[in-house]
This record gives structure tokens, sequence and C-alpha cells, in this order.
């Protein structure tokens, strides 16, 4: 491996991947779209390098150990980004959200989830062809469809004057909860992954114990970070430390209970939250992130991304992929959110609030990518792409239209 | 390659690596040569490293792919670090710091690496020996004792009150000149290193040439960035694509023109300096750097640290750069100051502020190091460390003892 390439491809990922961010930005889509879609023209872009040529060979073509260390700082990426989401977790907040968030969280998760899951079996062929790896598959997918992403959703409530409603804080807390739902279901999923469906049983004693380690072992750090920010308040070597807890328990997650390192790194995050360091912390790791390894994340999904398969067919499976994750939170939501106290239309206001993904899916599909056993054919890569697009663009209208209405 | 592997490497050096820079910091040391320790330290205790036992499987043993990733990460360090000092460069102070500076940085670079090529020579069995490797293993070692690090200087005078005065002014003046030379210094060897000494001639035209293109293509960047900062002042986006820039610059410094990598990131960040928006890029420079990469840099320099030739002789070596490395400085800045007005103690202040190395000191260790021919055997690596320690002590010591007489 040559390191001095690495340089260049940084260089260029950073440029091409910002830039196609900033383009997305301007068209109304989120920055994260822009940046995947820099990421598949770099992609297929590589296919015409040439070393002979002037021109073509700045096209960039890493080559398998290349990959791999991109690889690496795509995964550093995606787990400072789950990291920053643990350490802005309101815990106090979460515990007062009350019994209707929580049901409709539930209902959030599990719904799009069993929608994504039997769509993608009945797509792969119906039940009478069922295999293991193809349940697996499916369970993956579905669980793609389970993390609301609430910053658009935030966004457009303020700007309408409604966060503070009781539709508004109903959603955002709903949303909070949602998170750690799709981690633990995540967590589920990768270890079942590890173990196969016929060691259920051990699998959620896997998952369980990583949390009583989480638990466990996040007393006793959180003791000591509080201890350090007394003693050196706002020190630089309390971001340090803070990363080296991340890397460690998502080092743990995955070597010793089968749980995805995203899991670790978001649990190593509400160790760390509600300190009074907690926001300095999270604003360098959020600008280390920011600056290098979450454009890279971004971009290498898109780099990385197989276009094999692409065809009629899986434009027909994207469609039915995004039909049912917006149908799904809609249902979901609303569904739960109806006996409490809402009527119709505030109920499916929850529900479309509800509906917006965003990188959150991304490391979902990140992490459990390798769960796709190559004969089921199925990389929903890119139909996540066009969900993230398609409900990012769809969630404000549906907000601003049902809040139009008097009676919400 | 297991990338998990990676995420439990990184918690480890950014744990100890940042615990022994607080140490030695703490006991008055430089924190780079604590962190460096600290990789010395991990590197020894990745040999009792054991699968087998449950204590002992936790010592960090990267194998050879692993190391090539921490190597990406650390060769990032040393190039953001480098950034980030021709970030801080003052270019119009820089021509203002007159004659006596200049004169005393460049009598500052040259003696020193004067010195450190004889003294090397000498060791390795003096002239008769003479061969063309041995040559270039001196002239590498000399470059070494180039760079001043200016910051423990700097420190004393401000607690001395006397970073106003003429002699404090020449100081910081001559240590920041000596940076750019040091950085010449360094291309010119390195350059040496890609074409031979045969090849003379060519070599000084590449490293103009990386210079002309430097500068060239920097008048352009600089255009756009001062378009943009005055258009978005303030925004990430200019600190990614000025990271895209550093990148770029070191690819084409060391791809096109032989030249090391920093010397192409250290051009981008004069580019890039005096700006509006310089300070704003420069901080969530250093903060990223300062919070994953830096850290990583020194502490793999310590793990990748060879003791094969460590004994009596290396000792004796290390007394002699040392030796060399210190009053190289004193002498040829002493010497040069001495003409401008200065009286001998004055001129001998001026002398002890600029013994003091750093982390450039390591950083041209790490562009130079695969110049070492193994057959010559010296690396020079602890003699480095141990003059980083040595001149950080010393330097306070004495210029707090010059300044204490009344005279100066």
């Amino acid at each position: 491996m040559d390191i001095i390439n690495i340089f260049y491809y940084l260089a260029i990922i950073l440029l091409f991947g910002k830039s196609f961010g900033l383009i997305a930005r301007k068209i109304g889509l989120p920055q994260v779209a822009g940046m995947v879609i820099a990421g598949v023209a770099l992609g297929l872009l590589s296919r015409f390098h040439s070393d002979d040529n002037f021109f073509l060979r700045f096209f960039i073509k890493p080559n398998d150990e290349e990959m791999n260390v991109l690889h690496v700082f795509s995964q550093i990426g995606v787990v400072m980004i789950l990291f920053s989401s643990g350490l802005e977790t309101n815990l106090s907040q979460l515990k007062q959200s009350g019994l209707a968030a929580s049901l409709i969280a539930l209902a959030g998760v599990l719904v799009p989830m069993a929608f994504g899951t039997l769509g993608c079996l009945a797509f792969m062929g119906g039940f009478s062809e069922y295999t293991q790896d193809k349940l697996l598959n499916s369970i993956f997918v579905g669980t793609i469809l389970s993390a609301t992403s609430v910053g658009i959703t935030a966004e457009t409530l303020k700007e309408l004057g409604k966060i503070n409603s009781k539709v508004g804080q109903t959603i955002i807390s709903a949303a909070i909860i949602d998170d750690v739902l799709g981690i633990i279901a995540l967590s589920v999923v990768t270890s079942i992954k590890h173990g196969g469906i016929g060691q259920i049983g051990i699998t959620l004693l896997k998952t369980a114990g990583f949390f009583a380690f989480a638990i466990g072992l996040g007393i006793l750090t959180r003791l000591y970070f509080k201890w350090e920010e007394n003693k050196f308040p706002h020190k630089r070597r309390t971001s340090i430390f803070a990363l080296a807890l991340c890397f460690f328990f998502a080092f743990c997650a995955e070597r010793f209970f089968g749980i995805a390192a995203i899991t670790g790194a978001y649990m190593a995050g509400i160790v760390l939250s509600g300190l009074s360091d907690t926001d300095f912390v999270d604003k360098k790791i959020e600008m280390s992130g920011y600056l290098l390894f979450s454009p890279i994340f971004f971009t290498y999904i898109g780099i990385s991304a197989d276009f094999e398969g692409f065809g009629l067919s899986y434009l027909l499976f994207s469609v039915i992929f995004i039909v049912l994750g917006i149908t799904g939170k809609i249902l979901g939501c609303g569904l739960a959110a109806k006996p409490f106290g809402f009527n119709v239309k505030e109920s499916a206001t929850v529900g479309c609030g509800m509906i917006a993904r965003g990188e959150v899916a991304l490391a979902v599909y990140a992490a459990g990518s390798a769960l796709i056993a190559p004969e089921n054919g199925i990389d929903p890569l890119i139909a996540t792409i066009l969900l993230i697009v398609t409900s990012s663009i769809l969630c404000p209208i549906l907000l601003k239209a049902f809040f139009k209405e008097k009676s919400v």
C-alpha cells in the first residue's frame, strides 16, 4: 500500500463529498444524501481510471488494501456519529417522556421492521422458498427502517412554531426513544447473525450481557469522569479519554458480545451523557467527525455500492421498501398515538413527523451489510438512499399541510 | 485485517499516550516526549502478548496490516501538525523580522546540520570508510537537529516578562524563520534520497519546481478561499476544503516532486495563512489533530521504535548527538547574533533560547527514517527523544540563569 495515495483519496473524498453535500442541501435534500451520491459518482468514475492517460489517472481507484484503510476511516466515522448521538441523549428527559411517547416509539420501530421484513421476504420469492439466510436478510432490511431521524422534523416544527405543542413534544420524545430502541433492535439482529437463529436464547443472553457490562463499567467510568471534570474542567484530556472509551466499548461490543460496534459507541455516549463536560466533549468529537470521518463514512458507502443487481426488479424493490418504510411509521406511530388523547388528524401528524430517515439508517445498513447473503441478491443500499431522500422531502411537506389545518 | 482490533489499539494508544503525556508535563517534560515513551512502553509490552492468557492478550500486538493502518493515522497526524504550523505562520511578521533574525535562523539550521552530519559520519567509522549511503544517513541525522521548537522558549520568555525585549523578539522571529528553513532543508534531503546524490542538480530543480507549483496553485486557491470566507464566513466547509487542500499538497509534494509529504502540508498551511478565517480553520484542524491523530503519531513513533542496535555504543552516539545538537544551536545562533549589536551574554542568551527541540524534530525523523540503510545501523529515534527531553529541560534553566544577570 502506498500511503501517499491515501492522502489523495482523502483530498478527493472530502472535496467531492462536501461539495455534493452542500449542493444537496441547496436543493432541499439532506447533506448525507449528497455525500453518498458523491461516493456513488466517484465509484462509477473509478471504472474509467487509467494510469496511462493524464486526466483519467486522477479518477480514484483504491486497491483492496487501500479500500480497507478507507473502510477503517468510515467505521470510525459511523462510530463517532453514534457516540455523539449517545452523548446528546438527555436521559432525564427520556425518563419523563411518559407512556405515550414510549409506546409510539415502540410501535414506530416494530411496525416498519415487520413491514420491511415481510415485504422483503415476499419480494424474495415468497414464504414457500423460505430459508434462514433469506429470513436474516429480510429482518436486517426491516431493521434499516426502524430509526427515525429527528433532525428534519425538529427543524420543521421549529419553523412552524409547533415544537412546544403537545404533538411536537410527543414527536420529539418518541424520536429520541426510537433511537435507543433502534439500537437494541440492531443489537439483537447482529447477535443473531453471529449466533444463528437456532441459538436465539444465547443471542438474547449475550445482548443482555452487553448491556449489563456497559452499565456496570459505565457507572465506574462515569464516576471517574465526574471526578475529572471537577478537578480539571474543560480540559482536552477529557475528550481524548472519552474517545478512548468510545473505541473501547465499540471493540468490546463486537468482540465479546457479537453486537455491532456502533451499539457500543452509542452506549459509551450514554454513559458520558448529562455530565457538566458532556457538551464540551461532544463539540470536540462532533468537530473531528464532521471535519474528516463523517464525510468519509457517507462517501465511502457510496463508493462501495454494488450496482451488479441493479435493474427494473431492484427499482420495484426500492419502491416497495420506501412505501413500507413510510406507511410503517405513519401507521405504527399514528395508531399508537390515537388512544392517548390525540384525534385522528393529530395522530396522523405524529405519524408523519416520524417518517424521516437519515444517517442512522445508513449506520444500520453499514453495520449489517455483511448479513446479506449474495445469493439473495438484495443489497438495500440504493433503496435506503432513496428512502432518505424521499422521506426528507415528504416529512416537512406533510407536517406543514397538517399543521395548516386549524384543528391541530 | 480485523477492523474491530483497530478500535482496541486506538483506545489503548489514546489512553496511554495521553496519560504518559500528562505525567511528562507534570514532571516538567514536554508532552510529546511522554507520548513517545508511552509508545515505546506499548511496543515493549507487545512482546509479552499471548492469546492464551486472559491478561496477556490485552497487550496490543498489531499484525503487519494493522500496523500499516496505524502508520496511515500517524502520517495524517504529522501532516496535520505541519499544516497547523503553516497556518500559524505570520508571513507579514516574517517579512519584517529583518536581517538579524534571518541570519541567526540560517546559522541555527546550518551549524547543527553540519555538526550532526560530521559527527554521525565520524561515529560510523570515520571518513575513510565513506559511502554514499552513510553520507545520506548522516545528512539526515543532521537535518533532525535543524528545527527549533519555539513553544518552551516562548513560555519561559513570557514567564520572565522578557518576550518583548530585543533578545526575546529576536529569538521568536528567528525560531519562526527556522521552521521554514528546516522544511527547505528536509525537502532537499528527501529529494536527494529519491534521486541520489549524483543527480543533485535535478533534485534541486525538483525542489524549486515544487515551491513554484505550491506558490502558483496557492495563489489561485487563496483567491478562492478569500471569496469563500467573504461569502460564507466561519463555515465548516472552509475547514473541510482546507483539509482537502492540505492532503492534496502533501500528495503532490511526494508523488510528483519526491519531497516529504509534510513539506506539502506545511506549504498548504502557508497558502491559507493570514486570511480572516485562518484562525477558525486552524482551531478545527488542531482540535482534530489533538484529539486523535497527534497522540497516534507520537505514540506510533515509540511503538515502531527498533531496539535492535541499542547498547553502549548507541548511548555514546546519543550523547554525541545531544551535545552536537545543543552546542550547534548555541554556537551557530550566538555567533550570528554577535555582529548585530548584541553583547556576548545577549548573544549566548539568543543561542540558548534556540536549543529546544520538539515535535518538528520527530516529524523530520518520521519523514526521513526510510533513508536509513539498515547496514549503517544508526536509527536516531531514541537519541532524538533524549535530545527533546534534555533540551526542553535545559532551555528554561539557561534562559532563566542568563536573564537573572542584570546586563541582559
